[in-house]
């Protein structure tokens, strides 16, 4: 965009940082080797830890990526595919892709609404059903048992993909447990409160009819040694996640006082950034963007109505948000003048 | 395999390392943060150093990477491809991974064959031709008069996927000049001689339209933060690849007289691995790499005949070489003794 953010609040990154062992592990990993194309030490690692079979977890470059190689596997031209309006695009962007022929229900009350989403599935015949939970961009969550009851009703031959990028930050008991029974393929990250963004690993778990699908067609090679190395070692320090997590609930926490103060309302957020209303409609919420980015804040923003009524701001540290404090007046002050034009 | 190898000489890696400067960029990247989707610094660098725009180059997840999406974008079901027979096995996956049907033609002294090629190509109405130059698994190659006279040749709406992975250790003269005029994909990787296997980054230059192209459909945020900060970093480091390029050049000519001392030959090498004709067929190649292995000496070796006469040889270090030079010997009187047998 030209110019250089002094607060970067708009990408969910974790400005809090991975855990120094995935750093040490990182620099040891003997990067002039190949990493293992089967990722069997953090794939094992990863089994045990949510009490499943090695060849129920697929390792790959990201959701992004592992969303990607579902998508190939299971959908083709003509295929329908529902997801929510307003959700993950990049999930969008591969059925589109593949040829896929997507289907959107709308949210209901800020959460992607799961009645919707089987009616919606019922009706057209649906491969997939996307649902993340907790939700991008809105922060929202289903308990679990919501989800599990979701996950009982699914139409015959469908499968849900079930986006647990923000499970990490999630309250207790909004993470249904796993049963891999059940045609749910549910995908993880390091990129969120593991502090791993830029070095693309993420996971899928599901049925092994399923998972060992994607050795079919998935690029090898394709997630690199230290990603491998930092991932195993991140998974092993539970002590930097735990307070990494408690770091986003503080700053949640702040910026909700920050920006109530300002009169702007904070969604309830099982992420690590808060969907904030700006109480009017889509122009209005980029004009506070534009507000911002204009003094180095830099956010992000939902693109469809009623959504596109908030800012989306990542969780900062307090210097991040001294500086989100400071912009947001005179943000709210230009969007207003614009408004009032 | 379920033993560690004493001498790692089967992955065609570099055991002399990447630049120090490409590590300080890997531990300093800020491995928190997402890399750039579009790979901005990194893919100026390298449109500078090969007289391109930046709209010619794509960086990718390593080669095996961006012939994925290469194909992706190319092929579908019934289109034909054509490679040689024994050839890179990973290209040959893509195609029928998509659909696509391949055609192979034999080697011809060792060497892909651009007539044999051509004729092919031009026979079935291929869409892609496959050309490894240098070329893996024998580690010959040809001039670049000889590839730009094929390229000048190819038939009406055929593309070159031109793999140069060796191109870093190959003789002056081997490569041919870029000309983005052509139909021709050049594929480069920082997994040879930059010594970054395990980072997984490679990158294709070619015309704007088709390079343009994988935009539509690769895995934007796919090439990892410190991947793009160390190719940068190995890319302004010359004199480190300057220094590798010499090492290997040793070693290659350190295996050979190794091997000759056994009674075989080396074929002469363009890249950074020997292949080492064993003088009978393919079960008798595979008796000799069963009794390396046994002596824990790794190498691969080619999988169709005649090319399996031979086993592979990466360029070593002096220990792993003495290695092979032990147990060389030993190797070779248990897959005499087995063909007496």
């Amino acid at each position: 965009m030209g110019r250089r953010f002094d607060a970067r609040l708009g990408a969910n990154e974790s400005v809090f940082g991975p855990s120094p062992r995935a750093l040490e592990a990182i620099a040891g990993c003997g990067v002039w080797m190949y990493g293992d194309p089967e990722a069997h030490d953090l794939r094992r690692a990863l089994a045990e830890r949510h009490g499943a079979g090695i060849g129920n977890v697929v390792v790959g470059e990201g959701i992004d990526g592992l969303l990607g190689t579902l998508v190939r596997l299971t959908v083709e031209p003509g295929v329908s595919v529902v997801t929510s309006a307003g959700a993950y695009p990049t999930f969008s962007y591969h059925v589109r892709g593949f040829g896929g022929v997507l289907r959107t229900v709308p949210y209901r009350g800020d959460r992607e609404d799961p009645e919707a989403l089987l009616a919606c599935a019922g009706e057209v015949g649906a491969r997939l059903i996307y649902l993340a939970n907790p939700d991008n961009p809105m922060g929202s969550w289903h308990d679990a048992a919501a989800v599990e009851a979701m996950i009982e009703r699914l139409p015959r031959g469908c499968i849900l993909v079930l986006d647990e990028a923000y499970a990490d930050t999630a309250p207790p008991g909004a993470v249904p447990r796993v049963d891999l029974a059940k045609p749910v393929v549910r995908m993880r990250t390091f990129s969120k409160a593991h502090g791993l963004a830029g070095i693309r690993i993420g996971y899928a778990i599901g049925p092994e009819t399923l998972i060992g699908a994607f050795d079919r067609v998935r690029n090898h090679f394709g997630v690199s040694r230290p990603a491998q190395a930092a991932a195993l070692a991140s998974l092993r320090d539970g002590a930097h996640l735990a307070a990494t997590v408690t770091r986003i609930a503080g700053a949640r926490e702040r910026i909700a006082t920050i920006v109530e103060r300002h009169g702007l309302r904070a969604l309830p957020s099982a992420t690590n950034f808060v969907a904030v209303d700006c109480g009017s409609d889509g122009a209005f919420a980029r004009a506070v963007l534009d507000g911002l980015a204009a003094r180095g804040v830099f956010v992000r923003m939902p693109a469809v109505p009623p959504l596109d009524r908030c800012i989306r701001v990542s969780a900062g540290n307090s210097q991040d948000l001294d500086r989100l404090d400071a912009a947001l007046g005179p943000a709210l002050v230009d969007a207003g003048s614009r408004r009032v034009d």
